[in-house]
């Protein structure tokens, strides 16, 4: 707790220094009164197959609960599922989204563990977050706190437990170790620098180049980044002969390609790469030396497996408590994004196949509005 | 005890089937007078590089023993030391070869673990084997059993060890279970076979093709393959699908490019490849998805390393005892080799850089002719 505390003062020392810019946007709350949800019956480009239908909700059983959606992100993961290119390929007809926090509105007569106000967020995978309400067995919610924001609980399970696990279950790092990630910019990398602050760790962070990398940049060492290079920056960098930065550890790899080997190469000897994305679309590409003489190891990393196999584990449970707290203490940030009002959908959508501007928004359905 | 002679029963079947072949001369053996050696003074091609020099031996001290070498092998990573780019780089003049076996014919007043007539071999790396006689310190020898051949004990320390290191230490292998190996005609490989056969696991082993396929491919059988395919069977072989063979938990890799990637198509979720070689020049390629959706794990092995890292542990100890034991019990045979007189130390060098025939056949110097 001690390490929470000094952190949130550094936070705000730095908040001083750098002006970070959320678009988090507010609305006008309405009650809604109708159901409806968005549902695809084939798969293809999310903004094709993808409408939203109005739907009577039905009768609660007594081991069910009934949900009102607050707020739900657009995932890629999402549209790669609805593209059909995703190894999770769902039932169709199927009501999209993964993640989302929502508010039980009402309760079954044989559910004890939640009371109507609870906010929930899925507990499994595919459950269908974009829709206004859901009734469903209370076995598939769980309970998150109700002094996190909407975002922050909307996001919760996805992005931050990947940048949590990745950290925690490939190498023992220790207080003053470095680690390095490609496309840190990414919403798992943003989490992965703020963790990385909060326990202590050196990150260094490899972004594109782009037109606004300063502002990039700035933006990254506010969250708490120890050295933010492009990757041109990467190539000849002396961070680790002339400046004694310590090799890193561990790589987070959700590039591929070129720039994960440029990555690899500054990897301290025994280090271990995690690839959890492609965002180049080219393989991981090794040289045998790395393994032999270097004795790289590298692995994958996919939380939806991960939660699958640590479903109410005490490994899931503390986790969730621990980034809860941080989020509590204003340790952690959600990444940048914009809310978007649910019927907009296909806005959201769009962006997030086809990203314009500062990227990395991540957009989120909101259902107040 | 009960595997091994169960294996032994199924190895003299086998040999009744398959007629294995092997070069193995026989020479007169005449008592060395003179000391001579082998060095180089400059990093090169082998061939060029590498000279015979006579030398007097130097006046034995009290913790030392005087070795008189018996045999030695050409490593292809000898020749690659000698060219300066092995990250093993002795100092200049050097005696080359890490591998051997000798006769110890006399032990200072002070040594008590050595008596004349035992046969050694070095303990550490880059020790110089490719010399008739060395006087050295006792600390860095270590005996072998008299009841193994001289080709047995002087290629001890560096194949079979691979072999049984990479089925031991990256997967729990029950009998039954599956590996996949390519380059399985290398002097490791054939071990990987063998070492398969006696703890009761399948091997795959893919090789290129080439004009004598078939005789190779019953050579491996006869070692213990359980199937061998040419890299252009693999590609659509229907062992996993139609023939219900279990997907391999382990690909061992010494090849890299192409081929390496067609292996790990197969492998089973939560594989492990182990990269100990890169015969065709070409980095491993591993796609994002086979990291995030298959979980593969991919990892290098180095006996080099390993042997330091674990020098005079009961890990080696037991390693050394179990791989004798099984040669004691006729259960490995050594890979094909030819023996060349130690003066004709040209003839394996050029056949080691630029092999000819039935490639994988290993040239060890014969100090006894």
């Amino acid at each position: 707790m001690a390490v929470y505390i000094k952190a949130v003062l550094e936070l705000t020392l730095r908040n001083g220094r750098f002006s970070a810019t959320f678009a988090r946007t507010t609305c006008i709350r309405k009650e809604s009164t109708k159901a409806s949800k968005l549902v695809y019956s084939e798969y293809g480009e999310a903004s094709k197959v993808v409408r939203q239908e109005s739907e009577s909700l039905r009768i609660q059983k007594d081991h069910e609960i009934t949900v009102r959606m607050l707020a739900a992100p657009v995932n890629p993961s999402d549209i790669n599922t609805i593209q059909g290119v995703y190894p999770i390929k769902p039932k169709l007809p199927s009501v999209p989204g993964n993640e989302g926090v929502g508010e039980v509105i009402s309760v079954g007569n044989n559910v004890k563990n939640f009371t109507p106000g609870d906010r929930v967020i899925p507990r499994y995978n595919a459950w269908g977050t974009w829709r206004t309400h859901a009734v469903c067995e209370a076995t598939e919610m769980m309970k998150v706190s109700q002094n996190i924001g909407i975002i922050e609980a909307a996001t919760l399970s996805v992005n931050p437990c990947t940048a949590y696990r990745m950290l925690q279950d490939f190498v023992q790092l220790s207080s003053g170790d470095t680690i390095m990630q490609n496309g840190a910019n990414s919403a798992a990398g943003q989490y992965v620098i703020q963790l990385c602050r909060v326990w202590g760790i050196n990150s260094v962070n490899v972004v594109r180049n782009r037109d606004n990398i300063e502002e990039l940049k700035c933006y990254l060492a506010d969250l708490g980044a120890t050295h933010v290079l492009i990757e041109e920056e990467l190539r000849t960098t002396e961070l680790f002969k002339a400046q004694g930065v310590q090799k890193p550890k561990l790589l987070l790899n959700c590039v591929g390609g070129k720039n994960a080997q440029d990555c690899l190469r500054h990897l301290f000897k025994g280090g271990v790469m995690v690839t959890y994305g492609g965002m180049s679309r080219q393989p991981v590409t090794i040289p045998t030396s790395a393994f032999i003489f270097k004795d790289i190891n590298a692995h994958g990393f996919w939380i939806t497996q991960w939660n699958k196999d640590h479903d109410r584990s005490p490994e899931q449970e503390e986790m969730l408590q621990d980034i809860t707290c941080m989020y509590e203490a204003d340790l952690l940030k959600p990444p940048i994004h914009k809310l978007v009002p649910f019927n907009n959908y296909q806005e959201a959508l769009e962006n997030t196949i086809n990203p314009k501007g500062f990227s990395g928004v991540k957009y989120i359905l909101d259902f107040q509005c």
